[in-house]
């Protein structure tokens, strides 16, 4: 007889390690003797009783999952909303969890995915079914709360600092005949901890990025471009670094690419540095570089923090340990117990903790010109970007990714006409 | 009695390995014994009697320089015109090299900077002045005549490919809710060979990227379309991959970034992925994300390709070797003697023959419909971008990259007036 199945998804988009979380996952589940179904593109699969027996991956390929970038199950950006406004979808939800014996129901994703795993289990709850609902922390832009940071950051966190201090020395070098101001546009809607990051890249005042824009300041044209023309008086060159979600005062993004909205309500950002780039070669007549790493910043695997890497898979591994445990409605969190030397341990906290939440960078971290980040910033930030996690690479010269079979679950029930 | 200095100097657009020739071109000279001093910013640091004095630094510090990206010295985007219509400008340089006892003159470039060493070279044969000049191959776009490949380029050329290869990962796990299609631009003013390296990154036709775009080829609107379309219908995303300098039939650029141009009468591109970004939205209605990497993938040492990071240093030697050999006007190129296993040597070549021209991709490295490379082109890119190149990382989780004194010799003669 069936002991239950431990169904794992994953959820929005999806980082250099999400797949060490679920590497992580189905590894102890394995341990334990617990079978693993991931649902194909996130809750949707689970919705549409799209289930994929990791069974049928071996050992190898799992092992080779924690080093490989992408959502390796599909991800998705699909939110349920209320009990009551989706109460179809969530009963839609249940039924497809009872049909395959789901006990354990393991959601990776960030604070939407944490509303949904709370709703599910509240659900569950509400119709007896023995259901126990973990969320699992992920996304690249650091925001989730209670958590002292959030798997996926570190590596793009890494990503971005040494992407700036390589190419802080191509503008260095360029800067007397070409380019003086190099503008690096990083993902972040509200929260800036991706773009602070990047101020990792330098030790001194005069070092890029010289300055860094963040959401959580203003962003004021005529400031901005004052301390662009002074750093290239002073070093000759400047970079600058731009959080995607810089607004002004009244709230408008500074860089809205055409303002279509994805089914979260997000609008699409992008155009940031573009735009920067555009206000100071017509203001200061500057010969400007820019980029928009874009997805590249949140699979960059080959490049990923070691920490970022270790943590990913230890939330993975405790999500499983507090589902057998029988822990409802927790998220494993990371909580710093020193800065210096850096540790941590993983802890449960509710998801109603967590849930709908936003974490922004509190305002000691953010230097008193609103240009760069404080010593405060650079001691949190500092410890999630230590290492380089292996990696093993072919003799092609390019990283050695797993692609797993995603064998279906055969379906028990009828379609669902969502 | 001084023996005669060596005067090494730096020009275009730098590379994540132009500096491992600067390493190598110092310690080899130092291992005959002979000074190096090199100008600041090129060219334009001869003419200004800006010249460093490179015995100033450890050797520790010349090691650290092979892997150390961007142009430790400055380079230049300032091209010399003909001898007679800059004839001032070539009597300067050579009053400079004299007033320094330089013998051997040895210029770290692209086409552009084989020309100007060939004329200083000219220059200095009229006014019988001692002088060897040497030109030294860099550049990412891999457009060099006579040499099989160009230092820089297999570095590029590995970032490329690695980072398609990870953000395809990302948008297949995305592709069911959100985005269907990635754009990346890649380098390249009229020649496509880093757009044509992203091949590398998948093995079977419907592997990413599906769709390349290069420049040797004329864009058109609807066959790019309706491939994405197609790409999408049977893969459910598409990872498309767009040279910098595709045009029309009728020779306009594709996107031109406003239309700045800069001392070498290039026009300032960049712009495409955004470009076709938005018609494939607005024909197809996907959802895309697109990425302009711009200086990152030509500065990102911490992925750089061994092979081309070996062939950087070969060159800075066996320059050196040529100039004191007393061959001038020779470029040391790289000659390919077996693509299986991947064999090489390094030879001179005359400067005249790569002066000014451009290597463009042989048609038989494009497929017939013009959206990927053959068979013979991945036979001629994968060994370029085989190999890690060694790099040190600091316990900060950042490669640890040197900073030179480059302390100013004092100058003998009175200021340029140029």
């Amino acid at each position: 007889m069936s002991r239950g199945t431990l169904l794992y998804a994953q959820s929005g988009g999806v980082t250099a390690v999400i797949n060490a979380t679920a590497s992580a996952v189905i590894a102890e589940a394995r341990a334990k003797k617990i079978k693993v179904l991931a649902a194909r593109n996130g809750i949707l699969g689970a919705l549409r009783e799209d289930l994929i027996d990791t069974s049928k991956e071996s050992a190898a390929s799992i092992a080779a999952l924690a080093h490989t970038p992408g959502g390796a199950f599909g991800s998705c950006r699909y939110k349920l909303k209320s009990l009551e406004a989706d109460r179809a979808k969530y009963e839609r939800l249940l039924e497809v969890l009872r049909a395959h014996d789901v006990r354990w129901f393991l959601y990776n994703g960030g604070n939407d995915s944490a509303d949904t795993a709370l709703k599910v289990s509240q659900l569950a709850e509400e119709f007896g079914y023995p259901l126990t609902c973990v969320g699992v922390p992920k996304t690249i832009d650091n925001d989730l709360a209670v958590t002292d940071t959030c798997p996926g950051f570190g590596s793009a966190a890494k990503y971005t600092a040494v992407s700036v201090r390589e190419a802080a020395l191509d503008v260095a070098a360029m800067a007397e005949t070409s380019t003086r101001v190099f503008i690096h546009e990083a993902m972040g809607r509200h929260a800036g901890w991706l773009a602070a990051a990047a101020g990792l890249a330098g030790e001194n005042p005069d070092d890029a990025p010289q300055i860094i824009l963040l959401p959580e300041r203003a962003y004021d044209e005529a400031a901005f471009l004052a301390k662009v023309k002074q750093v290239v008086a002073k070093v000759g060159w400047c970079v600058v670094v731009a959080s995607e979600g810089i607004h002004t005062a009244d709230g408008r993004f500074v860089a809205d690419a055409g303002g279509a909205a994805d089914s979260f309500g997000h609008t699409q950002l992008g155009g940031v540095a573009s735009y920067l780039a555009g206000r100071v070669k017509a203001e200061l007549g500057y010969k400007v570089h820019w980029t928009l790493p874009d997805y590249l910043q949140r699979s960059a695997r080959h490049v990923a923090s070691k920490t970022d890497w270790e943590q990913a898979q230890a939330v993975g591994k405790a999500a499983v340990r507090f589902a057998l445990e029988g822990r409802n409605s927790v998220m494993p969190v990371i909580v710093r117990t020193s800065d210096a030397p850096y540790r941590w341990k993983i802890e449960a906290a509710p998801l109603s903790k967590v849930a709908n939440h936003e974490k922004k960078m509190p305002a000691g971290f953010i230097r008193k010109d609103g240009f760069g980040i404080t010593g405060k910033a650079r001691r949190y930030l500092q410890p999630l970007i230590r290492g380089e996690a292996p990696l093993p690479w072919g003799r092609d010269g390019l990283p050695k990714y797993v692609t797993l079979k995603n064998v279906a679950v055969a379906k028990k029930l009828p379609d669902w006409e969502g």
